[in-house]
């Protein structure tokens, strides 16, 4: 996987990310609550991307790489591979702009996830529920549209308009001791590597992922990439493998990876409901559920804790 | 209901008020929707007390009675009764205090109501879910006691201390044309009043109320006091009917009152948590509901919505 060149995206790519796409994304706030910080022992600092634009923090890295293309690069729009929010947001950032999006996603996806991407402007195109389906069906579109592949996190692009996160909440919260963010593809925790080894070297990032779906995690005691095929956890953001731009963030930047069960991811995201009454998903619980199952690690520390999106079935929650 | 002389809350007892509470309440931030604005044609702007300490605006008033006490009058704590939020946030203020609380309920309370006053230091006394039964265990209460009774809304404290909300909310928005607010004793919108009359005169106050509760509605095309036994809502923090003190600022300073459907009410709730992505109550999806309802009267106006309180029971939601 090594043998092509990979650009790694710098320190000024961020910050000419988080200039660029100042006028398409919200500067998210950042929650705290004491009964948590109480239940774990740490100061904990939600940065809550879920009030993110689209619902999730992949608006960042979406709307940089729209809005970072020419003229002419975008006059055929862009195209991505997303049954998630990548898919989502990158309609969002191209509707912005004024331009087409075409998502593929299979005809298996929740009518949900379809009717976002239609809802800021996108066209949808299903595939079936393979791979194989997936990439012959996407080749096609590009083939026809000549439009911008924007890969939901191996892109540097993507990764620098990600770090913006960290960025902002590096900004709002002095002192951190550590920033823990789920991870899937590393598209967010690349980002948060990328920010915080340049402006604030002294944090320590950890990632926190299920059980369920643990490929990064048994990557990164191995040393190598290992990718799973198909994966089930309620953290449905969760599911996709590392790529070889994102592992080399994780390889480098990363202090641990830490894992939580289903029960317990279920647990801490209605432990935030309850308490900080904001809605978010699965994924965005299993930070705190690792926290909560490793408190030595986190005890008397300033802990920032990325809150990934927002966009989850209201009518199917997963303790029902 | 005249014939006792009544003190109403001035400017002055709001902004001491405000400065008495800073160090045990937050100042909630105000979020808005660009898809609920295009839906409304109205410019909405949300003041989420929901992200209030204890879950509730009421957090304001309770912890202006209880920190505005002497010494000698805090000795022998305080005492209320109320099944929602009132009887949690009074705990939670007296906790901060180091005062006892007693909060009399009903045994019919669900057991999470009582639990939340017990979470915050507060001691709960069951009555039978009759008035008769409540007033003769609360005075036993009180003369058990001696604790000082904080009622919750027909109480000049704890008016001046719901006042701050809209305090905060005229600072955080400029050119405010109307703010809205759920009413059910009408505490919240009777500080509301005290607020704005004074410090935004040509802010028009709107108060909405769920049809199947709709004794605020009642009173005020009446011209006087229409209280109803036992109304059934959603919106159960909206169950109570005005009295003298509140009355007086609805009679007053409120521009008029809109009335929603069950349907109506759990459609705007279900909308706010999909798309702001928070957790708020049934009776704070009153407002935005009836703004749905009458696109007319706030079209192209910039509108302060006040989204009450968070605490809801996540097993047992509306739309299920």
């Amino acid at each position: 996987m090594d043998s092509e060149l990979i650009y790694i995206p710098t320190l000024a790519d961020m910050l000419i990310a988080h200039e660029r796409i100042k006028p398409y994304v919200h500067r998210t706030p950042v929650l705290t609550s004491s009964f948590i910080n109480k239940l774990t022992g740490a100061e904990l600092f939600f940065k809550c991307e879920n009030l993110q634009k689209a619902g999730a923090f992949k608006a960042r890295g979406a709307s940089n790489a729209v809005f970072g293309l020419t003229d002419q690069q975008a006059a055929n729009g862009v195209a991505t591979h997303s049954s998630g929010n990548h898919g989502t947001c990158l309609s969002y950032a191209a509707g912005r702009r004024g331009i087409p999006c075409t998502v593929v996603m299979p005809h298996t996806a929740p009518q949900a996830k379809k009717d976002a991407v239609k809802g800021y402007g996108g066209r949808v195109v299903e595939c079936e529920p393979s791979t194989s389906s997936r990439e012959a069906v996407f080749a096609k579109v590009v083939a026809e549209t000549g439009a911008e592949f924007v890969h939901p996190y191996n892109d540097h692009r993507v990764i620098a308009g990600q770090g913006t996160c960290s960025k902002e909440l590096n900004e709002q919260v002095t002192g951190l001791d550590a920033v823990i963010a789920p991870i899937g593809g590393g598209g967010m925790v690349s980002g948060t590597c990328l920010t915080l080894s340049n402006l604030a070297p002294s944090v320590k990032i950890y990632a926190a992922e299920p059980e369920q779906a643990d490929d990064a995690y048994r990557s990164f005691k191995a040393g190598h990439i290992i990718a799973d095929d198909a994966p089930v956890t309620v953290a449905d953001g969760l599911k996709v493998p590392l790529k070889d731009l994102t592992w080399h963030f994780v390889r480098n930047h990363v202090t641990d990876i830490l894992t939580a069960s289903e029960d317990e991811i279920v647990e801490a995201m209605k432990l935030i409901w309850k308490r900080m009454k904001i809605v978010m998903e699965p994924s965005s619980a299993v930070p705190l559920a690792t926290i909560l199952k490793n408190p030595e690690i986190f005890a008397g520390q300033r802990v920032g804790v990325i809150i990934t999106g927002g966009n989850v079935d209201l009518d199917k929650l997963p303790w029902q």
